[in-house]
């Protein structure tokens, strides 16, 4: 199976990233985390994207906060699938990060997940590698089946949970 | 080679598929349009997002506006990776089917391109797809070949554009 | 008197049904509460919308956040009214809730109070009860005087409460 | 059946009331229109909405744009459900009259549809007249089914539409 | 000299009311404080403005958060200036208050101050009341050149403060 | 009667001005026109504000776009009550300068009105002159009950106008 | 003297650069314009950014629209000043790019101007030029002289244009 | 070397300027900070801004909150680059003062860096001051150098802090 490649742009992001790990190694998905940022560390990023399909990786997540560019710098070097993760920084409430990462201009798509959203790019990027991985559909369904149950149990209980 | 789905939530969001279907075509990807809304047609909808393993599509699109539900429908109906398409409608230009889009909660993810961005969508699907396909990582990188000798000649060109 | 039944996307929405429940209670008003997700359990939040009129429900208040589509996913399987409160969740202070909620396309309406709103969620849902049940409306008039007395009280001691 | 008050704020706001006024007529639902703008002549606004109950109207429908006032003028003078529509006008594309109207404190609901969202105010209004109207909820389930096989003619046709 | 008139939509608006308290006192302005809100009490919110002038207010300053319309309610029945405060609340940071008391349509204005601007809503009440009144003028330019001397003092410590 | 002074930041907010303009002529106010901008001629903005008083004016409206500074720096050098009118321009729908204009730091305000607001600033000034002016309070009697009459009148006619 | 580098992302931006292009010829700075995009010819873009310094530039003005990465592209790769013009594009009114362009997290700043803002780009980087070239301060003083001049000229004809 | 020159609009941007004082002591750059309010003092801020070029100042950095103006109080009075770095205040999460600092109008740029961005304020003064300083340039490739060293260090170590 491929490699899901995680890229920070900084490590301030380790707690949305660490969202994605924990969804990762639930399905035993292999995966990579670096620390490289667009603009402190632009060659090792870029270098880092141009050499993710020799290097066996199957989709490329980038975390980032703030002018979110990592997330195009990443995919303007690969033709793997990116995901971007905007993260929220200390003002405007992530909103500046999303715009930053979801608007793309035409020719280099990122695909962007709800801001922090750390948890669903990871479920997204087994969703790409479960393509042509049949394992992996059944861990999605089990999963999806699983996350049925947690909110059939809430319900089942919500009654005495109120005052 | 697995289809691409794209599902309209309204005929308004023609132009904007498209630009899409424009990219497919190029890329002699086989896909299917419908037109199905999360609100009109729901059972519809989710007949389409149930049945669309064994019906053998890889990668569903999903373009809606306003209050853009069709994205989170379709991918809570299916585990193949669901790209959203925030349309523009005529008020508050895109910003709620952006969000509507791409602020789902943990569990169900939609991958999201930019307002209006269905030329990105189909190179997103067509990404995800070139995952075990060859010759699609093939045209993939040609396209961007192509793409770079395009801005680089209008570089060529541009002092004489200024007056 | 019909139903008045309350849906809640997550229970991290419970805060916000209390304050619902809260208010039905004061009118006794009989309600249930439910727990379903539009994403994560389709098909028991669409069965439940689907029965809602023979169940003997009323009128649905949903609850639900970031890209909220519980509102419209009731809303599109029963011709009951249905009131979405969007909630406030940790990142864009509720405004992907509530556009994701308000910004309905024709077709199918969500009545849509403000963020947060779940006494007021309640109070409408009373209101649409009361057109044919001249006990709802009498306390309606009795709740209003209420809180119009605790308002002039306030209004008396305002000056004490001054530095 | 009881009758549907329209109050518009001006009478730039009469294409958005049109739209609600062609579904009532579609459904045959008694109906008044009036311009009284909560600014201009809040007597006259506020004693239209304290003889609503008398004057036998069920449902009210409060049109207005920028610092649209009007449905929370209208709502805190009666107890019956006040539907609020918010009109764009020349600036901020109506995100001013949505906050206006949607983000009432707790006491005095407003029912918000979309911007500029006349269509479904008049559909929203018709679903809470139906809960003691049985061939209202005929015609509502009619006009939901003759939506659906619109939106599936669309379908049909959508393949044709595309170059 | 004449009165200012201080209305709180709600008794949540003192601390904010407070500021503009502390002001009128310094400048010895005589001003009485009213919790009114348009939607819970509006017959007393407009009673009081409509007695107003003759009550011998000069000005009024209306205190309301989320859908703001006390400062137009109050407005609408007085040709006094009326300044309004848009009060932050638990959501949106302020800015439904600002829209909701600012974008006032054609005909009735409301003298808007900024998001919690107590202090500044007194001080514009002043310089009105100052018009006519030279006492005041004095003490509006004593104020500023107070205020003058505290930024120069601070001016004088800066350095002393950074590290 | 004192005058009112309306300086302009640009000639390109000439039709606003125009609108106040008409107001105060049709309340026979007297009034100079100025255009002076902030930035490219602040002194010659700064001196006019200075002058204001002895000059005879009663009240300053200032009209702006973008990062509408005007409003502040005439209001910074007059204690004459300052009325700000945020000017759309090509980008941002006018936000940017109803946030520059309004969000004024405690100690100098600025009374702001809504965007593209020059009727509305008008009458608001014409409020404070009224003051003392009882000539003036007839007036703005006369013209609320017309404009009442007008809205009247297009109530009577509403009906005939709907298809 | 060194020259400034107009970078624009795509061809489209090209009335934006005109703009900046008019106020660089009219002070007889030396510049040069390419089309270099951030995400469709990466390494372009950066040579030009790192061969900047000894290609004799003195600033960099990157012009790009929507996700603009173009700005903190091109700052990455030199410690020249760079200037970032967000430009407006289809959609959100030209607040993706801005900030996109100027939310850059430590390390990287780009000077940003105002969304479309080419003349205060060249004007901005024609005052970094000038700290050390006299004649460049000269021309500034002039320039900033003659815009005054319009600007009183405008205010001695204002009077005349109104009705 | 010529100096920086640092105003406050307020102390309480303090540690925002603080951010800047470290980089500039980091570098050896000589500056001197100044408390001067565009509001509250606008003859020191203006005066300050005129006698810049004689004072021996380079590069001016303005710091300011809420409707930031002092930025442009700044440029518009002298021909040095401004800086604007527009901080964060109680609400609105900083983008009033962004606007305010960013929207200027042709004729009178302010160079503006993120939100509370007072490192890249810093940064970016001297890269402007390095157009003729070859020592400052080492110090900015150095900086650099070591800003990628931290990023660097930190992907070494980021598999370790993940769970």
């Amino acid at each position: 199976m491929k490699k899901v490649g995680l890229i920070l742009g900084s490590d301030s992001d380790l707690p949305i990233a660490q969202k994605a790990v924990n969804v990762l190694k639930e399905f035993d998905v292999p995966f990579e985390v670096h620390v490289y940022s667009a603009h402190r560390t632009p060659d090792e990023a870029i270098k880092f994207a141009k050499d993710a399909v020799k290097d066996d990786f199957g989709v490329l997540i980038a975390f980032a906060g703030m002018a979110a560019h990592l997330g195009g710098v990443i995919a303007a070097n690969t033709i793997l699938p990116v995901i971007g993760v905007p993260c929220k920084s200390a003002n405007l409430d992530g909103l500046d990060a999303l715009l930053a990462t979801v608007q793309m201009p035409s020719g280099i798509p990122v695909a962007t997940v709800a801001i922090d959203g750390g948890t669903n790019a990871a479920l997204l990027a087994i969703e790409m590698l479960a393509l042509d991985t049949a394992s992996l559909k059944k861990k999605l369904l089990d999963h999806r089946e699983n996350n049925k149950k947690i909110v059939l149990e809430k319900n089942k209980n919500i009654e005495s949970q109120l005052k």
